[in-house]
């Protein structure tokens, strides 16, 4: 591109993250779960400005929204970019919003300056990813690709005590949407641009992450019984404290951690302890455990050790352990020729870039399976995401939105 | 005692104790806050038995409740005995309780037996010792022995937001006394029975507890501050996980506990995370210890080395630690001259006993400093208290106010 096209395009796509960031609930950052009022009004707002565009517009059956510039050649099939719509609470205006916003001047940039592709180009707004409103994530991208076919929706369960289907029934961006099916087995290629949510490309002072795999994860909810009793009364050996339980088996779970070394990296972010009360022995404690590694066997050898190191301890301190498996994914490999067509473009275009794996999770991994699917990463301030403080400058914006703008024009010009 | 008169006294020992039980706020156990209605009623309740009795009955500022049998001699000062009124939330019936309805039961019996005494004594019921709704404990001796002046009323809050000076002015109980003082210098001997809230006697089958002396305690509530990231993003090593740091510190805790060795305890019963969600390392953990035993120079000694320890650790991780200090008592040695008088009291009744260290506080501890102070034990069913579960058998029961009858007759005849 040149300067001033450079230009547009980066006032473009400012813009429209603006406009995007201004759906949210009130309070800081952006706020914008499933099926909201917020939500509806985000995907309308993305429907008429496809539309303006001049592409074609569809809706399927649970909110995903498409812009299609149909290609010269309609046997060959699809090549879509996007990324998801929905937020965690109190999120940032990149995680997500960034990919489709990108994809859409994509899509405008090319059809001006070349016209009509030879291969269908699709941009998508998935309707959900995050896992922020109903204990299920990939919403959007997992009914495309067929890991759901919508029977979660009757017993799945917001923290209001909404089901995910009467959320549906009830969201007026739904309302007179008659597409039955979500699946779709037209795709032929899927990229999605998104900013990194690490500190490795600030880090490394690079502009450009080619993502070569995406993490596997297993989540676990671990929960310790113990007996709870008098603290000033109880001498230490006659305990069966749940938290000092816990306490040792999280110790030997960073202990293993560190030395098991990159990728793999192991959690736990939430942990609540009953009676919770300071001249109390706890009684009970909950904790959860999120590992994650490129590599499924390591992944895999990796949990099964700590788990029975885990039972070894509750065993010998008396206390009972039951754990609960609640997410389990395998790592996602991207494509390696496309891997390596993104790599080109770096180089053509004269842009710092490396090689680097997704420690999370993205829609692109539910395509992976499917077909040839790339990730392209721009770098976030500080590896700082899901909060409101997540930036990344313009600059990076549109580095991003250049070589995800070349990657579609060899994919379908 | 012979048989018959041991029968009634057991009959009406645990009637006081099944009508005291009845004020409490609904739900599992016994719960009678401080000032609240139900705690109103029952102190009422106390009054107009005592006075039923024939003691003089008198109230102080804060709500202790006092019945009096004056003695020949008003020269000399007066035997107090008593335990506290309040309870934790969904308590048992024993706790505190035992010790006021003993203690009555016993002055009725010492006056019907024995008539006026040459000493006075004095049941007293005090009105707090639990700390359960204010973030105080020992507010009713702590008046009487002068820890209190009545000035911590004023910026003392419940969860409700309620000063205690509110709750004070608000207690139906309270209107209309009119003592203005709650401090006494008139004591010449403090007992209190109580039940023993921990195994040791159970597990060693022994009737009575000789209380040696209370254990001092430090509590403090430790923040550690690290910062908050993405689980899947955030490389090991480049992590300032205030989980994993507060882990570490507890892991020491509890190490360095078992290798002190008894009377030590230490105890992490409060742990709080921030922000406590399952994909998001966390950036703050509050937790609060406890800390407990009989010498006062081995206390401190183990908490200066445990903080310094914790400061290490979070220096190394660089997280931040601020340790707050929210309570702080010294051992308290009951009277040697009192311990022994019970020992023999033990021995001519044929019972079993044991000297022990009490590891839980008690309104006992506030008196120690100031005059000859006793404390009599009975056992715990399987050692819980603080619960509905709190048990007592009535031979148990019955055991402790023998000793305690006893006791009161040798000081006060």
């Amino acid at each position: 591109m040149n300067d001033s096209s450079v230009q547009a395009s980066t006032q473009k796509l400012l813009e429209l993250l603006e406009e995007l960031a201004a759906f949210t609930t009130p309070g800081p950052g952006v706020t914008r779960l499933l099926y909201t009022e917020e939500w509806s009004q985000a995907q309308i707002f993305l429907q008429e400005k496809m539309a303006g565009l001049g592409l074609e517009v569809s809706i399927d059956k649970v909110g995903n929204v498409y812009g299609r510039l149909s290609g010269r050649d309609p046997q060959q099939k699809v090549i879509l970019t996007g990324s998801h719509i929905d937020t965690v609470v109190n999120g940032g205006k990149y995680d997500g919003a960034y990919g489709i916003a990108a994809a859409m001047i994509a899509l405008q940039d090319l059809q001006r300056n070349f016209g009509q592709p030879q291969r269908t180009l699709e941009v998508v707004s998935f309707c959900e990813e995050e896992g922020s409103r109903f204990p299920l994530a990939y919403w959007g991208s997992g009914h495309v690709t067929e890991r759901y076919d919508g029977s979660e929706a009757e017993t799945c369960i917001d923290a209001e005590g909404v089901t995910l289907q009467a959320a549906m029934t009830e969201s007026s961006f739904l309302q007179g949407v008659t597409d039955e099916n979500g699946a779709r087995n037209d795709i032929g290629a899927f990229v999605e641009l998104h900013i990194e949510q690490g500190i490795i490309l600030e880090k490394t002072d690079t502009q450009i992450g080619v993502v070569q795999g995406i993490v596997g994860q297993r989540r676990y909810v671990v929960k310790v019984s113990g007996i709870a009793n008098h603290a000033g009364t109880t001498p230490m050996l006659m305990r069966q404290d749940a938290l000092a339980s816990a306490v040792e088996m999280l110790y030997v779970l960073e202990s293993a951690a560190k030395t098991a070394g990159e990728p793999l990296v192991a959690t736990s972010g939430k942990l609540e302890v009953y009676p919770n009360t300071p001249n109390v022995i706890p009684g009970e404690v909950l904790f959860t455990l999120d590992i994650r590694h490129s590599e499924e066997d390591e992944l895999e050898r990796f949990c099964e050790k700590l788990l029975a190191e885990c039972n070894e301890i509750a065993v010998k301190r008396g206390v009972t352990l039951e754990v609960t498996s609640v997410l389990h994914t395998v790592p996602a490999p991207m494509d390696t020729k496309l891997s390596a067509m993104l790599e080109n473009i770096c180089r053509q275009q004269v842009k710092t870039y490396r090689m680097m794996v997704s420690g999370a999770g993205h829609d692109a991994q539910l395509f992976a399976p499917r077909c040839p699917t790339a990730m392209i990463f721009v770098p976030s301030r500080a590896g700082i995401s899901h909060s409101p403080e997540e930036y990344t400058s313009p600059e990076q914006l549109v580095a991003g939105l250049e070589v995800l703008t070349a990657m579609l024009y060899e994919l379908a010009y």
